[in-house]
């Protein structure tokens, strides 16, 4: 019997698809940064600076119910992106929209869903540029979002070293009560953290602490120790909640210590930063931390 | 009653969606080219090449059917961003690949599609560097592709002038006898086109002549004169298919009369080249091309 996704999960499903993909290094030389990272990163002759590029796609009655506010629904598949791009460090440019939609759909819901679209670009600074409409069954929007950041400013996954001070922004958990369609990406505090504090590795958490901290660490190559106490949990979510639910989009970022400082000193922002433990040499993260995050594809 | 999108065809969609997008010449001068042509196409400071942006989605049971051969349905994704990057006169560069996938589809179906994907772009010159993966009820693959194209090559459809000749590649009709999982993208010769011909205006034939011929021709506020019988029409289909049935991805462009010899003595590719009428001042297709083109949404 041939294997389903179910039993296989997210990550594993996307190293065995890409791992024969032509892609940096051979004769293509354009990609600086490829699959397993928050973006893909584009080199662009006689600039210093990278493109960045992402996409995703929310689905009806996965990532929003039937019933949902339109507008809401819009702003959030494109502010999904923009926290990937914040979680590189750079600022985004333009957006494509490739709406898949069953026929029947109401005209007046599609217009509530590109007016929260319109909305969440003018406030973060995105050109809308185009895009593509396609008949399904389901409704899904997939979002194309470039952005730029200086080669020597992008923060990845992979940089974090042993001693350095494990950090998150914001509060996590309790996602589903709202958070999850009107949350704000956090791209001003990445690029001064990017600009000023240098994090050593970087990404959102979109997925829940326990998902996401372990993909940082692989991509690292080490551990982490975290303090329970110490993870900022959303006023009336459980501890649970903040490692598991997902859908915070808050930056998780490791940075060597004695930049702490300068966070505290001169962190320009109300969002608070926490400082829930520190990265290991160890592999592992110590204490477990138990039940799994969000999965697309593993059955709970 | 709500009106719904059955009622609106596909261009009148887009048309509404789209109408007050934060796009080019406010604050965001980024877009040179947005909604409206076959790609966005984006400043870069300090270039003078344009970045090209597509998004496409291809979705089960609309663009292929459940039992098709996976790797064909990886092929027909790419291929259709890679011909619209053709219509600009691009080269393309890096894709991204966000699949929506039902969780108990076999492992070996998507190995295949991304089989497909991999071998269109290394066929193309194509850098694969990333995507998403996300849950959901019916299988698509929404393809980003971008490319580059220097600012004063760039073919839209919107500079057909009245006298220019119009002119197709290839052979149209008969695309779903197989043509439309395997053809392969005018890339080179649309390459050529702008860089050596100039047409005036260009586009990629999609959705079938008697739909894409209209768009030119409102791009570039003119009109055509047609000899139908000198439709290039693929060998077993009828003029009828060659007009309407669509996904052909043949070149349509127009071009000045003095530059066509040019075509004639040089054109160094296998593929024809075919004179089919030409752009007139008074709006509107002559004679009718009778049926229209594929349209996603309008009823037959």
């Amino acid at each position: 019997m041939t294997p389903a996704l179910a039993h296989l999960g997210e990550d594993r499903l996307i190293g065995l698809l890409t791992r024969r993909w032509p892609r940096a290094g051979g004769r293509l030389r354009t990609v600086a940064l490829g699959v397993g990272d928050d973006c893909a990163a584009i080199r662009v002759p006689g600039s210093r600076r990278l493109l960045l590029l992402k996409t995703d796609a929310i689905v009806e009655a996965v990532h929003f119910r039937p019933g949902e506010t339109p507008s809401k629904i819009g702003w959030k598949a494109l502010a999904r992106c923009l926290s990937d791009i914040a979680a590189m460090g750079g600022e985004p440019d333009a957006a494509l929209v490739c709406l898949a939609v069953p026929p029947e759909t109401p005209l007046a819901r599609l217009r509530g869903i590109y007016r929260g679209l319109g909305r969440c670009a003018t406030r973060f600074n995105v050109a809308l540029a185009g895009g593509e409409t396609v008949r399904a069954r389901e409704l899904s929007l997939a979002i194309t979002l470039t952005g730029w950041v200086a080669a020597d400013h992008m923060a990845r996954r992979s940089g974090a070293r042993p001693g350095d001070a494990l950090c998150v922004t914001g509060r996590l958990g309790g996602s589903g009560g709202g958070h999850h369609l009107a949350f704000e990406p956090r791209l001003e505090e990445a690029q001064w953290l990017v600009r000023h504090a240098r994090p050593s590795a970087m990404m959102d958490i979109s997925d829940g602490l326990a998902s996401d901290l372990p993909r940082l660490c692989r991509a690292s190559g080490v551990g982490a120790r975290i303090d329970p106490d110490t993870i900022p949990v959303r006023r009336g979510a459980t501890l649970q909640q903040a490692l598991s639910e997902g859908e915070d989009y808050e930056l998780l970022f490791a940075i060597p210590p004695s930049r702490l400082r300068l966070i505290r000193r001169r962190w320009p922002f109300h969002v608070p930063v926490s400082v829930i433990g520190e990265i290991t040499a160890s592999r592992g993260i110590r204490p477990p931390l138990g039940s799994h995050g969000y999965d697309h594809f593993r059955k709970p």
